[in-house]
C-alpha cells in the first residue's frame, strides 16, 4: 500500500468531499479530503491503481489536481 | 405567482446549486441559486407553497437562510 497527498483545487463544501472520495473508492483506492488545506490524502496499493488513475478519477469530478 | 429573493448562507458549488434547486423543486417551487451574490430567487404560487416551507427547505439541505 502507498499513500499519496495531492494538492486539489476546487473542493469547497462536504459534496465536493463526498464526490471525491466516492469517485476514489469506485476505483479501489482510500481518498480523504481535507477542505482546509485543499488536499486528499489517497491510500492506495500501487499493483492495481496508478496515481494517474487516481488523478483521473478527481478530474473527472470536476476538480484540478495540483 | 410571487418570486423573492432570499440571502442563502453556506452554498459554494454548483452541487450546492443542485441541492438546493432540487429541494426547492420537490416541494413545488422554482429557485434560482446566484453562487456569486449568496442569494436564490424563488418563483413560487403562494396559495400553495408558503414561504416557511421554502425556508425551511433551504435549511433542510444545510444552508441558512438569513
Amino acid at each position: 500500500m502507498r499513500t499519496e497527498t495531492l494538492r486539489v483545487r476546487g473542493m469547497s463544501c462536504s459534496h465536493c468531499v463526498q464526490s471525491v472520495e466516492g469517485a476514489l473508492k469506485k476505483i479501489g483506492a482510500e481518498g480523504k479530503v481535507d477542505l482546509a488545506s485543499g488536499s486528499v490524502q489517497v491510500r492506495y496499493d500501487e499493483t492495481k491503481v496508478s496515481l494517474e488513475a487516481i488523478k483521473s478519477a478527481i478530474e473527472e469530478q470536476g476538480y484540478e489536481v495540483q
